[in-house]
């Protein structure tokens, strides 16, 4: 086994018994609610956490780009949704990851422009792709509204097409993000619930059957209270969490599954800061937990062997492949040189996981504090098939 | 030749032309200043790129991470400076990418213990290694102070060491991305200039001989009055620019040769959004020209095919996968929808061209307004050898 010590730095980190915990949590949330569990792969982009994020139930999945339909696909993944409004330039490439993987995708439409642009593609490569109508249920992201009249005339336009299928209908609510604490989550949980609802009987009322009513955010998919009428959810980043989850209430620090292994290259005594080897790329500039709550940086610091915060460091400020851990009083840089020396190690908890994980092309896979590196597992980046 | 309607988006434009005369005018500075131009090619992470930044030139490249070190070396860059403090544990990989392609790697110090530790590896693998050591001249990032009485044991440190030889002595003035305008870029230029020199005539005041006197940023290379007893200059994203160098008055938006090419995936009339399939992957969260000008978003947003900003538009906001355009006024949303239909594409201009590339796997080449795709280049990712 690998030790911590040996890797080279950033290197991305993951506990794999956190993992399982949370996995196995939100399935026990999913099936308490009887609803289906169909994970967002976009946070992982992984077969071995797809694995655990499906285990005992469907195998159907989330996606967000090509790279990851295909690489899913491959990896045995055959039920794919793809959770962005769809380009139809793209459709060929996922008929092409279909065919090659005997795999399905169905796709996501807002609009009758995407409708018939995708229609008229599939139907030039002589293929049939089952839709979703997006809802928006207050994000004011992609969607109709769940009481437009433009979500009646784009269901009637998926059904003249001879190439689509209406699947049903799903909605994301974004805006679960920049609330915190359990009281204002569920008011969100509910009114995504309770729109895609509604569009679902809207849609029904009119003799148009609605087989998927999808909705899902990890903190909606944590805090709802009912999910009555919904018959699936598609939580993400709840495999890993963050301190975005931590700082939103959604969860604790323990249950932080992701970390960024990186080494002490310098101490600068005039700046009073300690440099290590992950930078913006490493790390992501994303500062989203900021928004509830202080003192984070661009994320808390550990020693290497667990992912317990060291109190009052984080990393301060972030260059390309630079990062600078300060501390919160001048008299404190000493003692955070100490502790800290030239080559030593440190593992820094993240904002949010999605941003952070992307760029890596695999995960060293530890467990529990202490570990070495018990595997390495592969992961999708980019955006293109073949790429 | 591919139209930029047939791409797959989200996707990564390099105008040639605004390139090659960005290459040609930072080649001219440095011919002016009696200098050598070391590009660091962070930025770019591609052979293509690096040809034409070196063009008339040395050849001599900087590099941030091991993967640009083995990708530039493969490529026929053999005089590389690895401008990170270095992390004893990737001399070796350094060592192989050495040997494989007859290429040399001069490594950045600032302590005591890196010189110890990097002295080490490189005797146990029979390697030999030349080293600057780090100025740090205002930035606050690494390295000893001009004045401090470190930077005289650190070179006797090394000049101890028999598998270490000192080449000199390397500054970058990162505090100039932090000003704007010429006579505050022009003061730290002269400081790091300065700072820079100092540390070498201290140097050499004791009989230590110093060969090379490294200073760079895009910043201070294009306001530098003076680069006395500078040997080299290390600049980066002048090969690219971007809206945080428009921002801080260092060049136009005309010069700006990288953009995101984007279709539009819908439109929220509730929201007054256009959405497009560039989020925070694609784009980067990175808003560094927010410090100096207002307005701009997370990128200004331009018709596919041409880089003229249109008038109130910007990415507002970022997903991981959408970006969604807003406009100024509410009256002007509906003339936002009808500018930007579903399915039509835009360019996105960035803030911080080096965070925006980062991600990517190619470049596909344009020329001018209106061109198609004239070639695609590829470039390095990541962060470690054989990834």
């Amino acid at each position: 086994m690998t030790s911590l010590a040996e890797l080279t730095t950033p290197a991305l980190l993951l506990d794999v018994g956190v993992l399982e915990r949370n996995c196995e949590a939100m399935a026990q949330r999913a099936a308490r609610h009887g609803v289906a569990l169909r994970p967002h792969l976009k946070t992982a982009k992984s077969a071995d956490v797809a694995r655990r994020a499906t285990r005992g139930h469907s195998g159907a999945v989330t996606v967000s780009t090509v790279a990851e339909a295909g690489y899913f696909a491959r990896h045995g993944f055959t039920d794919l949704t793809y959770a962005v409004g769809i380009d139809a330039r793209k459709i060929a490439a996922l008929h092409d990851i279909e065919r090659a993987n005997g795999a399905r995708v169905t796709l996501l439409v807002d609009s009758i422009e995407a409708v018939q642009a995708a229609g008229a593609r599939a139907r030039e490569l002589g293929a049939s792709f089952r839709v979703l109508i997006e809802i928006d249920t207050g994000g004011g992201r992609g969607g109709v509204g769940p009481r437009d009249d433009a979500l009646l005339s784009l269901a009637r336009e998926v059904q003249r097409s001879e190439s689509l299928t209406l699947a049903g209908v799903l909605t994301h609510a974004g805006h679960s993000y920049h609330v915190q604490g359990g009281t204002a989550i569920r008011a969100i949980a509910e009114a995504e619930r309770a729109g895609a609802v509604h569009a679902a009987e809207r849609l029904r009322a009119v003799g148009i059957p609605v087989e998927v009513v999808s909705v899902g955010s990890t903190p909606t998919a944590v805090c709802a209270q009912s999910l009555e009428g919904v018959t699936e959810m598609r939580p993400g980043v709840y495999t890993f969490f963050d301190l975005d989850q931590v700082a939103r209430g959604i969860c604790g620090v323990e249950d932080i599954a992701l970390s960024v292994l990186a080494t002490v290259i310098g101490h600068n005594p005039r700046s009073r800061r300690v440099l290590i080897d992950a930078g913006a790329l490493a790390l992501s500039k994303d500062q989203s937990a900021a928004e509830f709550r202080s003192g984070l940086g661009f994320g808390l610091v550990c020693q290497a062997g667990g992912t317990v915060p060291l109190p009052g460091l984080c990393v301060a400020e972030l260059h390309q492949e630079h990062g600078l851990i300060a501390c919160e009083g001048d008299e404190d840089a000493q003692a955070m040189f100490r502790a800290l020396p030239v080559g030593s190690r440190v593992r820094v908890l993240p904002h949010h996981a999605c941003m952070t994980a992307a760029p890596y092309d695999r995960y060293h896979v530890v467990e529990g504090a202490g570990s070495g590196v018990q595997a390495v597992w592969g992961k999708a980046r980019g955006w293109h098939a073949g790429v």
